[in-house]
C-alpha cells in the first residue's frame, strides 16, 4: 500500500453547511484551537478571492472565531510576500476555499507559501480544504472529465499538493454523478484509492491513516487493488472501460475507514 | 443465490441507437429469427403509444424487418383481446418500449397478454425492453428514487413482471447519475443484484444466468452480498446509507459476466 498520511486532513467535498449546525466549519475550528485558534483562509483557487474570502471570515467569526486571516495570491510572487509567509505561520488551521484545484497548484506548487503549509501539515495542524481545495490534497489530483460512461479519455489529471499519498479525490460526488471517472482513475493504477466525497461532507484523515466522516452525505472509496480484468492498459480500443471485481465502500456519518487495512473499521 | 432466468432477456439502457449501426436492435433482430422472424412492440408503458410504435415500426422494417406488429394495450380489457393474443403468440421477439415501468405492470399484469408473454418467455423467446421495459423485467422494479446521496427514503419499488429473478435493474445509469439508488436497493437486500446499464447499452441474459455487455456504455454490477456492514435495517436514523464492502463489477461491450457465478468469465 501505498497511502501516506502524515498529519490532520479535513477533505470537504464542497458547499459545505455555512448556515445551520455547521458540522463541519465547526470541527475544523475545534482542530485548529477553538475559538482562540489561529485561521488562516486561503482563496488562491478562486477568481472572486475578495468575495470568498469575505465570506468565510464572516462565517467563521459567526462560529466564534476570533482571529480568521484571509490570504489571496493572485500570482507566484504573492506567495513569497511577507504577509502570506507570516500569516501562514502563525495559523493553527489552514483553509483552502473552492474554485479551479489548478490555481492552488499553478500559483502555490514549489513556492515557499507552499513550504509553510507542509511544514503545518508535518505538525499535524490541520488542514481544510473544500471542493477544488479537496481535490488538490492529494498526490494526483483530478481536474476535469465526462461524468457520463467512463471511457479512457474522459479524465484530466495533473500533479497535486501531494499531502495525501496513495489516493486521489473527488468532490461534489453524488451530487455530480462522477463514480464513472473516480472508477476510471482507480483503473489506472489500482494502487490508489478513489475518494469521492459527496457536498456537505468531509472525511478527516489523521496521521494513523485512519478517516472518519462528518457532515450530510456520503463518503465513496474505490479499491480496484482486488480487480483482476480490466481494460484500461489496452491500446486501441475504443470501447468503455472494464473494471471486475471492484471493492466499494459507501460511508457516511460516523463511519471509520482506515486506509492501511483499506477496510470500514465500525460506525 | 436467487438468480432466476428461465429464458432469453434484452435488457437496454434506454437511448439505443436508432439511426447508426443500432447494434442493439440489429442483435434483437437476429435473436428473433432475423428478417423473417415477427416481432412484436409492446407500447404499454408509453402514453404516446401511437408515436412509439410508429417510430419502432419504421426502424425495424429499415434494419429489414419484414413482419412488425404493434400491440397497444391502454387499459386492462385490451390485454385479453384477440388481436392482441395472436399478434402476442405469433411473435418469435417481444419487444417493451419505454415509458413509464408501473404502467407495464399496472396495465399488464394478471392478464392473458401477460401469461402469453411468461410463456414466449419459457420458449426461449427473446423479451427486449428498454428503458422502462428494461426495469419491469425484475421481480422487484425501481419506479423512482432520488439521485442524490442514497438515503433509506430516497427509493421507490413495486412488483415487476418477474421475468428475472434476483436482481434489481436501473437504466439511463451513468447518464443520471443512478449509482446511490442501486446501492440502497442492493442493501436493502444484498441477495439481490443491482444491474445499472447505460444508455445505448443492453445486457443478453440467457437461461444458464450468462450475460453480455453490448452497445456504447458500460452495465454496472452492484453486489453487496459480502457486505459486513450496513445500516439499512436500523430504524430511526436520520443519516444516509453505509454499506461496506460491496463488489461493483463494470462492464462494456463483449463482457461476459455469470449471474450464478457472480462474476466476471472474460471479455
Amino acid at each position: 500500500m501505498k497511502e501516506k498520511v502524515c498529519g490532520n486532513l479535513l477533505i470537504i467535498g464542497g458547499a459545505e453547511d455555512k448556515k445551520n449546525e455547521c458540522i463541519i466549519l465547526r470541527h475544523f475550528i475545534e482542530e485548529a484551537g477553538g475559538s482562540n485558534g489561529k485561521i488562516c483562509i486561503l482563496t488562491v483557487a478562486s477568481e472572486v478571492e475578495e468575495q470568498m474570502g469575505k465570506m468565510y471570515v464572516q462565517v467563521f467569526q459567526r462560529l466564534g472565531c476570533t482571529s480568521v486571516e484571509v490570504v489571496h495570491i493572485k500570482d507566484r510572487k504573492q506567495a513569497a510576500e511577507k504577509q502570506t509567509v507570516k500569516a501562514l505561520k502563525e495559523a493553527k488551521g489552514i483553509f483552502f476555499t473552492g474554485g479551479d484545484q489548478l490555481r492552488i497548484t499553478g500559483l502555490l506548487g514549489g513556492t515557499i507559501a507552499e513550504k509553510i503549509i507542509q511544514e503545518a501539515y508535518h505538525q499535524k495542524k490541520i488542514i481544510a480544504g473544500t471542493s477544488a481545495g479537496a481535490s488538490a490534497m492529494s498526490d494526483t489530483m483530478i481536474i476535469g472529465g465526462d461524468t457520463d460512461t467512463p471511457e479512457k479519455d474522459s479524465i484530466k489529471m495533473a500533479p497535486g499538493l501531494g499531502l495525501l499519498g496513495g489516493a486521489v479525490i473527488d468532490q461534489h460526488f453524488s451530487q455530480r454523478g462522477r463514480i464513472g471517472r473516480l472508477l476510471l482513475a482507480a483503473a489506472m493504477n489500482p494502487l490508489i484509492l478513489g475518494l469521492g466525497i459527496d457536498e456537505d461532507t468531509a472525511v478527516h484523515i489523521r496521521d494513523n491513516g485512519v478517516l472518519t466522516v462528518l457532515g450530510r452525505g456520503t463518503a465513496m472509496i474505490v479499491d480496484a487493488s482486488s480487480t483482476v480484468m480490466s481494460n484500461v492498459c489496452e491500446t486501441g480500443e475504443q470501447r468503455p472501460l472494464y473494471l471486475s471485481p471492484v471493492t466499494l465502500h459507501v460511508l457516511s456519518e460516523g463511519c471509520i475507514y482506515s486506509l492501511t487495512n483499506r477496510s470500514m473499521l465500525n460506525s
